[in-house]
């Protein structure tokens, strides 16, 4: 355990990282968005601001759930990329999809009911497309 | 869609009734460690303060995910309890322990693996056991 962390439950510690209201906005935009730059982040219909949006890149990145390099294609653009770990919060992200359309019919986007009707090997398949894409080995 | 959501996401809505360091810690103590009252909440090791504390469990009750009635038991005391709305966070709770204890090690408590390791069939029955102790119909 560090030294900052509040106990050594995986609860906690998972809530240390990602417990807020912004970090996951980020994460879903990389897994279902196809975005991968600031400036697309900040398009996004929550409104983060860019200031909250460097802060949580920032700590996307000390947690080792994305990576930053620069975007071959773009001279001055940064490209961001999950990582195995980042990858890994699918199933996370299912389950509180599964959760929020169940109890608040009002959030039932298309495409997130196409996400949580996925059969397991459909996520299986979804989650071989994103490991390319961000190469993940 | 309320007013006051920022978006029809089912992510983005879940954060923003679950997206903090401190809501799902008292959920974790509600189906994990048999607390019910606010002093048991207060004694979880991540030293919660009683402000936040109560803050939290009037959004739980707000939001539906968890009832508060006088303890039969206790003349003073009041006593919480899961709806079937909180109880439904269980597959998410597990997901998030099983992310942590694959990439934090270091918070691989006993009780966590044991969650972790159950058998579709016996959360199922850990679900049955708490539906019962929480009145959930």
């Amino acid at each position: 355990m560090r030294d900052d962390q509040r106990s050594t439950c995986p609860i906690s510690t998972a809530l240390e990282i990602i417990g807020d209201r912004w970090t996951l906005l980020v994460v879903r935009d990389l897994m279902f968005a196809g975005k991968r730059h600031f400036r697309e982040f900040l398009q996004s219909e929550e409104g983060i601001s860019s200031n909250v949006l460097a802060d949580r890149l920032n700590t996307l990145m000390e947690n080792g759930l994305i990576t930053r390099r620069d975007d071959p294609s773009h001279a001055q653009k940064a490209i961001y990329s999950l990582t195995r770990k980042g990858l890994d919060l699918l199933p996370l992200v299912v389950a509180m999809s599964e959760w929020t359309q169940k109890y608040h019919p009002g959030t039932r986007r298309p495409e997130a009911v196409d996400l949580i009707q996925r059969t397991p090997k459909e996520l299986a398949q979804l989650e071989a497309q994103l490991k390319q894409l961000h190469g993940i080995r």
